[in-house]
């Protein structure tokens, strides 16, 4: 061995013994599946410190998969053991083929964003929804919103709006730049009874939707600084912005929000929500008390652009 | 949600602390991969405290795969983006079948304990021999042995006789319950010019080697509390005992040894060493003061047996 004395090698190295104490060999595994994730940094931060409940007992991680790698990723789930994993751009609908069981209702939605690994059967299931109408109803703005425009008809959209339509908005319109993605949702949702429309662009300007939701990548990563949203008008009689990014916190998207002076939610709050279900689906009910809290760190506070109050109590 | 209040919910939760900082959106996995690893919870302190180093950068893990699965778990591997992971009992040499790229010493070991995922190529290595040598060189007795019987011809068993007639030990005994193992390496390393020998039990009794290594999985889990050595006439010349085992600290193999009055050394140092070396072939060089820093922790200490004095500065 050939190292030699490192300059500045603390007296007493804190992270040592930091790092040491996350992981045991009895550690359960979860994650967070994307083909692009550098994103996330907090969904790891709050997912851990919501783990941390049950002392070392489990961790969340992340695998970077590109599309062509799904399939094994998925038998590598089963194969290493994981316990679980979120899902995330672009797999949520392509993920469905690989699974052993779903109940109906993830079926319907036709997007799963979390695979629970139970002794080797994996089970999909989409807690994009529950996280979206938990922190929808933290705003405390539910009872002005009567319609909704959805940009991005992918995994992420197609849960909302099946959501929202549960919820008994009476009309979603959706937009997509792939048109045929909102019309498979259009045709699936109008079966329920609920005004679900596709758009294409040139209708974007005439809309007046109550609410308006960005679930689409435009914003975050290498397309940082875009918005979906081109023509203030459709946004001129809002009552909230919604943006399924956070990172960053205020995107262009949610800056238009301000320009208009509607209020304007990001992601985060969402994800929190969400981690908390699919933790409660996969491991057990982590209790309230311990969700606020994180919910309170400094780290997660400064990141939400909260259209209401400071994060609520009860959701 | 119908969570209640926890009782003693902590007014500043340290743990929620801890937790949310050991992993973050571009932390790169490393694992330890194996069919029962519940008797290494030192393997992922250490590595993790090692690892720490580069901060959040990489996090050790635990994988358990059963024989069956080995192979969707080496192509999980890949498609998961999991940088390495160390292999242990029972896929060290069955892993072979499904790597991609091998430096001939290592083919010629016959046993990968290291595979190193390098943009979707997986490399083998053998880390297992080196920090065997290293720990051996540790203890200050190497001088002292010019023989070694080795109980055990598995992945481990055929890494450490390799590594013993390389550093020029005259004379090595193996012995396996199945005794087609031992053969195997004995004509593999006879063609080196080393004089090895397959024994059968019969032969044990009558044996009087420097060195005694239980590379079996005896003395832990559940075997706990058994030792492969029957007949305590063999071990009364030894000048060192050498378990690979370290959960127990004082396996029933190494109590026999302090019968004798034989040194002892467990597994633990052996596994830092082999530790360092797996991080410095998968990532990068581990500077050598952070390396004896973790060695010196108390968790580590404790639960060592070292044979000759403390942790040596250098191997």
């Amino acid at each position: 061995m050939t190292d030699t004395k490192v300059a500045g090698f603390p007296a007493k190295p804190l992270v040592l013994d930091r790092m040491g104490t996350c992981v045991r060999a009895g550690t359960r595994l979860l994650g967070l599946l994307g083909a692009d994730i550098r994103h996330a940094d907090l969904a790891f931060s709050f997912n851990n410190q919501l783990l941390s409940y049950w002392e070392r007992k489990y961790l969340y991680v992340p695998y970077s998969v590109p599309a062509e790698e799904l399939e094994n990723a998925i038998q590598g789930i089963r194969a290493l053991d994981i316990l679980a994993c979120n899902v995330t751009f672009p797999h949520k609908v392509a993920i469905m083929n690989y699974l052993d069981e779903m109940d109906d209702s993830t079926r319907r939605m036709g997007s799963v964003n979390l695979v629970v690994n139970r002794e080797g059967v994996l089970w999909g299931y989409n807690t994009d929804s529950m996280g979206f109408m938990d922190a929808l109803h933290a705003t405390g703005l539910m009872d002005d919103l009567d319609s909704a425009l959805i940009y991005g008809a992918g995994g992420a959209g197609r849960a909302l709006a099946t959501a929202l339509a549960a919820a008994g908005i009476s009309k979603i319109w959706l937009y997509d730049i792939v048109e045929a993605r909102s019309h498979a949702i259009e045709s699936r949702l109008s079966h329920n009874g609920c005004r679900v429309c596709a758009v294409a662009p040139e209708d974007l300007p005439h809309l007046r939707p109550a609410l308006i939701v960005n679930a689409t990548p435009l914003g975050r990563g290498e397309q940082a600084g875009v918005s979906p949203l081109e023509d203030l008008r459709t946004g001129q009689d809002a009552r909230l912005f919604f943006d399924l990014n956070y990172n960053p916190a205020r995107s262009r998207f949610l800056q238009q929000a301000g320009t208009l002076g509607v209020p304007a939610e990001n992601g985060l709050r969402m994800m929190c929500y969400q981690a908390k279900r699919s933790i409660d689906i996969a491991v057990d009910q982590v209790p309230f008390d311990w969700f606020y809290t994180a919910l309170r760190t400094k780290e997660i506070e400064q990141h939400m652009v909260a259209a209401g109050s400071a994060p609520a109590a009860t959701p």
